[in-house]
């Protein structure tokens, strides 16, 4: 197909297209004439990759080329390109990460954040998780175990081992569905989709199943749901 | 107490204090001379949950006016006051929500959100969630599944049954454990840490678990944990 075509079929515009093949983010298409070049289906799963990378996961043009030559090195484990996936999501990779490094700093350099992690570490590790220690989730998490301390409340650390227990069949479910799909470029794509949409959806649900259980404590509960 | 030691005591600000008195946010201390005011425990957690409510919650004064002010009517009962906290948390508050009508117009205004919505209510309906047409969630819900389908991914809908029952045992312990504090003040002020911080915390948590899960899936299973 040509570009104009290539364009329609991935709702991505022509000058973005241009752009991309500029910066090396797309192969360039086989030339069918000096001006003139076509592009096939591997240009589209390419696009639809690039496009979740930047649109929905917020990656510069550095952050993206860094997953994508993970992807194209046969030789790295899908393993490792998920979890480069995710730190680059995180803001992790080289180019987006040096102005975290602060923050990165100030959590092992707290009182409260220590005694966060070694709370964090215990329970995940009674879990069996296995996590390495410099999971970007993992300083997240201390980050804000710290900073609930730091108000005041317990409502969190009281809560952590519930989160652990729950997101680990969630999490396990979505793993399994993203590397169903089969080929790296679509898994990454699925797995880009699903950590940045999913948060926002998981976000969006629990907001309606507080409802949902407040009501229930106020008023009793529910009939039973046909099946339920 | 006077105003420096219920600064050191709630960590506020003398001058930050003085404007929520004069905000109308915190009220008067007893006066003991013309310049002098004397301030108590009530002036301690009323303090904690402003702080809560803007610090942590990111509402306005006028939106936090609003929870105070449905705080302090014993006639409204506990689970409204939770259903307005959380639709100020939104940003749904009059004065705070203006800005987001149009947002909200165009939920109803599309096809693939309308088949989004359908999708949503099916599911939500058939585990018999008691949830209003109206909860910010929901709508934020229909935004991201809507999103979702006009990229071309289906690993949301997919997974949209299994989040719905895994936030479910999710939501009814986080609102039982905040519910279980008692005094009304204290029971909004977990509310609000616990919605905010709480989403960051089980964000932070989900990432972990994705690489627990995907490692598991690369070299097998672990080694069931200790008593697990």
């Amino acid at each position: 197909m040509r570009i104009g075509e290539l364009s329609r079929e991935t709702g991505v515009s022509v000058a973005s297209i241009k752009y991309y093949l500029r910066e090396g983010l797309l192969p360039a298409g086989e030339l069918t004439s000096p001006n003139q070049a076509r592009y096939g289906d591997a240009h589209v799963r390419r696009l639809r990759l690039i496009r979740a990378l930047i649109d929905v996961g917020g990656l510069s043009v550095a952050g993206t080329r860094d997953v994508l030559a993970a992807v194209d090195t046969e030789d790295v484990p899908l393993h490792h390109v998920l979890g480069r996936t995710q730190a680059a999501l995180m803001g992790e990779v080289a180019g987006d990460g040096a102005k975290r490094s602060s923050t990165r700093t100030s959590v092992t350099e707290d009182e409260t954040a220590d005694r966060a992690a070694k709370l964090l570490d215990a329970v995940v590790a009674r879990h069996g998780w296995r996590v390495g220690a410099d999971n970007p989730g993992r300083r997240a998490a201390i980050e804000v175990l710290a900073t609930s301390e730091r108000l005041g409340s317990e409502v969190l650390s009281t809560l952590l081992e519930t989160y652990v227990e729950m997101l680990e069949p969630l999490a396990a479910a979505e793993v399994g569905n993203v590397v169903a799909r089969g080929g790296r470029e679509d898994v990454v794509e699925g797995a880009v989709v699903g950590t940045v949409l999913g948060a926002g959806l998981i976000a969006a649900l629990r907001t309606m199943a507080h409802e949902s259980a407040s009501t229930a404590l106020a008023t009793g509960p529910a009939e039973a749901p046909p099946g339920g």
